[in-house]
């Protein structure tokens, strides 16, 4: 029977068919192992073929909290970490795991800044149904994600926030192993997702990190349980590594906002910048960015963390933050004046109801998948976005509609894809006889045992 | 949260990352997903790291029954599957999972065929701290164990049996599946375990194969219940592909025979073929011989079968089917009558017991390893192996013995192996006052429910 053990080396040296083997049989790795697994790979001396094992063994074995903040470790040291010590003030940033019609970082890192914190935010792009903060930044002319670093603390130098996407030198592990992990069926592990996003994040050089961890129909993780598995991961790992870290389960079982589309949450992300907007947008972005006061010691609780955010948006000294941050990472700072020079779709239809009753749910990850198909986001990799197209909800759910009365209106430029898009949202909307119980926009906090 | 769903395809085609997933979830994959893995991945089609991920979610996820045997069934038409329907007689085969002593099948083929079957045998060569079938062959000067398949169908024409190594031609995809298993630690399965030994078996168009499966210190399945699992999965994989498949699990707690090293197991399969040499050997023989000739319909019952198989070992004329084929495939027939011809090792060295009393175990894989040690085997795969060298035994477990009696002895021709292997023989020995109970040598017979 063929079982051989590899061939021989010596003692001392960490070899990978060895830590595969370890956690292939369910045992801990040791720091030493991982730091090892981590280098060697992103330098090019362990193959491919020998990480996706290994990927696969975390799947179906799992990681403790320690190897999983040894991973993280690893990764963001495999590249820069920016060093911001020359602010003052806080670092404190904000990371979202994904859903519609989420444009709460646009509001929150001028919002932060605009209480005195540095926001250094790196953000991603569209994934799967949901949207990208960079897309959306990028719906505004002449906006500017790829700064170099320099530039990049020129803009915090000069207004607090600045918003930009990844770089070759921050955790270039994490690209390489996101990149095998996408092609292995290695994404969906809790452990391998902490260790990538907390990589990244910790990278920024921050002090803390606010976490909105998405539950419900449009998140990727649909149940709670699997949410707070994560956040209580990430939390942990963040603590462990001398952040303060916090993270909100919060509702994506419907979409954040009226709006979806990258220039039409633009757009809803200056009316509350204003002072306006859809409640529950206002609200979660006022809980976001209490916390962030609270861990970036600009109020000494969350409740006047909320207060001086609520202050900040009503006195528009966010919107002020905002227009200085378009306009210096080289955008057209008249769209925060006039949202209609943004990119708006040749074609609108609005679609009604075909009762009357309230809505009792939405069908988030359905009309998600639907901007997409709209040209909102890639259904391939090499596609390009179209700013313009999207969808705007007339009714949310437990609101009340009339028989033909609206429901919603597309956004489009072609009508193929309008029609494709029409046929997902045809079914989203369920409309009953008595109103639905409405799920908490905050599921709960959770911090950790040494916070700050 | 980074968790895309994969790139677009048709919803006909298979993809390797949802064959990953779907086993990674522990689903049951179908025939076709498995061969489209198996021939994409020997076509070069998938690359290495995918198969890996998917080999670990083996591992930990299992296969089931049918699994296996689509696995075997498309590993083993990768390739080549000799067509012996020429032969009017049964073509019947033995494999063993590896041991320690271990040179029955130098003693079955000849005899097998001194009965009126066909034994077209491909094997292998030494694993870890197990002998190889072919590093024995090779010991007798001149033997080729590289026949074409013209000329091996010409040597099992003229004598009735063949002993060759594998060929390119047969079963491609199981090498290239191993040589990967071999470096991403996702050897130690049994349903890979069982498709590897299978397909390659199958493919050289036998109609029936004697299984003799190890259990014991000197096995790589330890426990006979790990034993009784791998070969139930053969037994079921063979019979689902048409096949008369037995399975013996049979005892390795300590070394086949009292001679262990290439040349030495030569000399000791000769003994036997003569009608003498160590009872166990000879047993064991005697049992897979029986069912050789149960299953190749030479013998209505096993019982019929050994007693055929002891008239050919008395009568000798398994002994000239030996020498035929020694001949037939070049070797040098004068062994057979003066085994002193063979390789010897220029030095001896005996030990003795520290103790009166009976040997009550001895370290079966010590003793393999030390045979690998003094060059017997391999200790990295581009070794060569020195045929002459080895340890004969002078007792076996259950056998009486007085201190300073004689217990092993090393022959060699390197001091330094031999102070190596010294080292490792010196505790294999365990010596108790009173007789320890031994093993059956074979523990359990394992057959199919549609068996011939």
């Amino acid at each position: 029977m063929s079982q051989p053990e590899g061939s021989a080396a010596s003692p001392l040296a960490i070899r990978a068919i060895d830590v595969i083997r370890k956690k292939r049989d369910g045992r801990e790795l040791s720091r030493q192992e991982i730091e090892y697994l981590v280098r060697a790979y992103t330098g090019g001396d362990i193959p491919d073929y020998q990480v996706s094992a290994w990927l696969m063994a975390v799947i179906l074995r799992g990681l403790s909290k320690a190897e999983t903040s040894w991973l993280t470790d690893a990764m963001l040291r495999s590249g820069d970490v920016l060093d911001l010590s020359e602010f003052v003030a806080k670092k404190v940033d904000k990371h979202s795991t994904g859903g519609v019609g989420d444009k709460t970082s646009l509001i929150l890192a001028p919002l932060a800044a605009a209480g005195g914190l540095i926001v250094p935010m790196i953000s991603g792009r569209g994934l799967a149904h949901t949207g990208g903060t960079l897309d959306k930044l990028e719906s505004i002319p002449g906006f500017n994600v790829n700064l170099s670093v320099f530039q990049f603390r020129g803009v915090l130098e000069a207004c607090g926030c600045a918003m930009i996407g990844q770089t070759a030198e921050i955790a270039p592990a994490d690209r390489k192993l996101y990149a095998l992990r996408d092609v292995t069926a290695t994404v969906e592990s809790p452990y391998l997702i902490c260790a990538s996003i907390m990589s990244k994040k910790l990278a920024e050089g921050i002090d803390g990190l606010v976490l909105d961890v998405k539950t419900g129909s449009g998140a990727f993780m649909k149940e709670e349980k699997d949410a707070a598995f994560l956040a209580e991961l990430m939390v942990e790992t963040g603590e462990r590594m001398g952040k303060s870290v916090v993270a909100l389960i919060t509702d994506m079982d419907q979409p954040l906002g009226l709006k979806i589309g990258n220039s039409l949450e633009v757009m809803e992300s200056i009316e509350i910048l204003r002072g306006h907007g859809p409640a529950d947008l206002r609200d979660l972005c006022l809980e976001l960015g209490a916390w962030m006061f609270y861990l970036g010691a600009k109020a000494t609780s969350p409740s006047e963390g909320k207060v001086l955010a609520t202050h900040l948006l009503e006195s528009r000294q966010a919107l002020e933050k905002f227009r200085r941050m378009v306009s210096l990472q080289g955008g057209d700072q008249a769209i925060v004046d006039d949202p209609g020079l943004l990119s708006q779709a040749r074609h609108t239809l609005e679609v009604v109801s075909p009762a009357s009753g309230f809505v009792s749910a939405i069908a988030c990850e359905a009309v998600g998948t639907a901007g997409v198909i709209l040209g909102g986001g890639r259904e391939r990799k090499e596609d390009s976005v179209d700013p313009s197209v999207g969808i705007v909800l007339h009714r949310k759910v437990g609101d009340k509609v009339s028989s033909g009365g609206p429901l919603y209106t597309v956004h489009y430029n072609d009508e193929t894809r309008a029609a494709r898009a029409a046929d997902l949202l045809g079914n989203s909307f369920q409309i009953a006889a008595t109103p639905p119980v409405v799920r908490p926009l905050v599921h709960r906090v959770i911090r950790g045992s040494g916070g700050a």
